[in-house]
């Protein structure tokens, strides 16, 4: 996700408040390691599956598929910036058949990583893969979503679904389900922009994100929509919180409400694009 | 992996012999369903877990990346085909950073599918996902391949196994271990081609592939090569079997040393590109 006019915004922010954004408390927990003033989370410890997970993983009985197809057709932050595809060998021609594919990295359902936001961030190809096996968390923010485009996933909801289920556990990937993963195969509807341009969807509110960050001890949080932010914000609060703290997020997740009242393990099957910021990934749970 | 001058023998063969491969016993088990002629495992029955992979799963305490970079520099099957990419955005230009790519399917730690070899077989976008989280069968053939670079994984080697291991579990993805991984960062040395051009590396033998397939319950077959055959093949056999039956192939697989005496869980985190013959590829170990 990104927009050059509101780049500006973003870097100015970045050089006035710096991109930590990581309280203290965070920090010591994560060993207080920096790179590029960054604490970064993946350097850190014992390469050890998070024992949540594989809880979760021996109670399913299903594999969830929680990506879409990565076609030409996905709806795309910047209009024009869609995947392009041709096909290089067939079968009949040519006794096999391969495609090539041109596109950027973040298109389709994909992972954003902190050197997406963060100069000399961990990019993707780096990022400990033990990060990637994680349980997760579903909160519906489905109903508001339905009456206000714009609507956030803000602490009550945290504070609610926490009411319902527990505290939200160590290591867990924290996805908004809105319902909008709906309209993915209309991406006009997707996009929902206004006359100025100005895209609306849910998303996380900053201080859910920061809640996030410093109040509980996740790997990553995910949303059915574009962009981790809603579609109006022009500071990109959420993103410069959560991978500015070393954390990642997904983009484009499908099919959320196949696993939001089950116990699930996510796995986030993200190719190790070299240097990348991130990049097309297929998620899988197991439920 | 593709080579225009051997495409006509695999034409040719394909014209003569069709492409089924798949003898009545494994017809029978897979349902006898038909697309094309040729039975499409991926879709059969419930989308059910792979109750040994959950089970290994459980003994699991670390998660095992058994996938390489995904660079410019990778070995490639045909020479000039790497990937390539370009910075598009930089957080020090616009507030964020991220790359552009251009590649085929079949470049780096990447999948085959069905259609891959078969006209009007099942596209990566389409593959069953209850088929990417498998117990994984690692057969260890480092011995000979460092002593001859065209070894093949026989059934002798299966047999032998399974001799000490027990029979190759339902469900399971079996992957050939040759140590050329060692090599990957050298991609001539990877490639190994002699002065006609013809490579050399390992891969397993027609007859391997054809017992797996018809004498056993398989997932799919992995390879820490560029090829399921090997490099000298010219009439790719294991792919037509194993593509033929509906399976998949990794290749380029790392780091299968780490798990090759252990119980594992493989999970194939391939995104669904589009109408793909397979493509790049996570492909994670719990183990």
């Amino acid at each position: 996700m990104c927009s050059p006019n509101v780049a500006q915004v973003v870097r100015e922010r970045i050089a006035r408040e710096g991109v930590p954004q990581v309280s203290r408390r965070s920090f010591l927990r994560m060993g207080g390691l920096t790179a590029g003033g960054v604490a970064v989370a993946s350097m850190l410890g014992p390469n050890k599956l998070n024992r949540m997970a594989v809880a979760r993983a021996q109670e399913a009985t299903e594999v969830i598929d929680l990506s879409h197809v990565f076609s030409v057709n996905v709806p795309t932050y910047l209009i024009g910036e869609g995947p392009k595809r041709e096909t290089f060998v067939t079968v009949e021609q040519d006794g096999f058949y391969i495609q090539k594919w041109n596109f950027g990295e973040h298109a389709g359902t994909h992972v954003d990583i902190p050197a997406h936001f963060v100069a000399d961030g961990t990019t993707v190809d780096n990022y400990d893969a033990v990060n990637l096996v994680s349980p997760a968390v579903v909160i519906d923010i489905s109903a508001k979503a339905a009456e206000v485009a714009d609507a956030t996933l803000d602490v009550a909801d945290i504070e609610a679904w926490e009411s319902a289920n527990g505290e939200i556990p160590a290591g867990a990937v924290v996805f908004l389900y809105s319902g909008w993963d709906a309209k993915w195969n209309e991406p006009e509807a997707f996009r929902n922009a206004d006359a100025d341009g100005v895209q609306h969807y849910p998303g996380f509110s900053p201080e859910a994100a920061t809640f996030l960050v410093e109040q509980r001890d996740i790997h990553g949080i995910g949303v059915d929509t574009l962009s981790l932010d809603i579609g109006a914000s022009t500071t990109f609060d959420v993103h410069v919180t959560v991978l500015g703290a070393g954390k990642f997020g997904i983009e484009g997740v499908a099919n959320l409400a196949a696993i939001k009242d089950r116990q699930a393990t996510v796995i986030v099957g993200v190719p190790r694009w070299e240097e990348g910021s991130g990049g097309p990934a297929r998620v899988l749970a197991l439920a």
